[in-house]
């Protein structure tokens, strides 16, 4: 019998990563990208290209309403910006969407035994991830366990795969750079919490990318595929 | 400070009880209603009918998209039909939503942080369900654990209470029986699989609901209260 994995792939940077992981693990792959009413479709249309790119069935679920809270991911605030890498706040980010994770594994878990798959990818990570509870390993095995009792019962059903939990983004990008096709997938993956292209450079989520390529040696192939369409950076 | 939950409520009997269970312990209850594509739009209106009935805040959930799977409750398949409630299959039945309880008690948490609470009610209950694995205590306190860890990284930050978990219908009857003004909002509540008012006898729901009635040796109040307005029942 063919192995099969669900993805969860929102379209950014280390989600396309672990698209390329899954695509060397596994048989089959079914990406599933969860519109939860981000500020944004940039993402989920980077999603839409890599996903034919890499030739694997693709579902778009739009939750609009799930998802409450006073993150600006959710609420239409201003995502805050930073002038340096340096300059961000520790503690939880105020991006943090409460529930944003486990909703993602629920869906992802669902879809799973609809296409009858007990593996799971996410690409959350304990690095760099402005604090967020629920990119730590210890949710991720806590709700592999509440997923599996859930859906059959047994308490080993599914196993949710963190490719990325311990890496830095400079580790992220090296692994990309392993993988045949996946810094092709990168130059179309979107990052930028503001939903710019080219990306706005000054929130969170930009000067962490870029610290990663920097610390990496190599340049951002979004940068540099959209420089060469002429794009002034 | 005054206490406050969420109670996770379909506007059915169990949730009804829970919900005056709620009135019993907090100050203050909000009810959360979610439309995950259910076959009818009846029980949400029993459901606001009883919010308006009992004076709690009440939200409505829709997240249509979320769930697939074979459960007619999703599908749009036929309800299995039952001349008595002894005819009824083991197992699991047809009807379960893989995730429906995970999905659920993620949006109960994301509300509960939203309005500043830390107690969750749900009407899960191991008895009469159909062997539904996401409706055992097991199950529950893995949730309570992972959304804990989740939302805050305090392992006890939620408390996800389920009055009904060891009760039989026949119990649940006589808690609701035990307090002020519930069987007057039960008479509000709706069940039937098939969305149906007088509602159907024949599916599995309905055959539950009745031996409970029968069980404790009282009428339905919704069948006494359609009865009385002319339903040939």
């Amino acid at each position: 019998m063919s192995s099969k994995a669900v993805v969860l792939f929102s379209g950014g940077q280390d989600s396309t990563t672990c698209l390329f992981w899954a695509l060397g693990k596994f048989d089959l792959v079914h990406a599933v990208s969860i519109v939860y009413g981000q500020r944004h479709s940039v993402e989920i249309e980077a999603a839409k290209t890599i996903a034919q790119l890499s030739n694997v069935t693709h579902e778009i679920v739009e939750v609009p309403q799930v998802l409450v809270g006073t993150s600006p991911l959710v609420s239409g605030d201003p995502v805050g910006q930073y002038d340096c890498v340096d300059d961000l706040p520790g503690g939880i980010e105020p991006t943090f969407v409460p529930g944003r994770n486990a909703l993602f594994l629920v869906i992802a878990a669902n879809r799973a035994a609809s296409v009858g798959a007990t593996d799971i990818v996410t690409g959350v990570c304990e690095e760099d991830y402005g604090g967020y509870p629920d990119c730590r390993r210890a949710f991720i095995d806590s709700m592999e366990g509440a997923l599996s009792l859930g859906f059959s019962g047994d308490e080993k059903e599914f196993t949710i795969h963190t490719p990325l939990m311990r890496l830095t983004k400079k580790a992220t990008v090296e692994m990309s750079m392993s993988m045949d096709g996946c810094m092709d997938a990168v130059a179309y993956s979107h990052t930028c919490y503001n939903g710019q292209v080219p990306p706005c450079g000054k929130c969170h989520a930009c000067h962490l990318r870029q610290r990663g390529f920097d610390d990496a040696g190599v340049p951002d192939p979004l940068i540099t595929r959209l420089e060469s369409h002429g794009a002034r950076i």
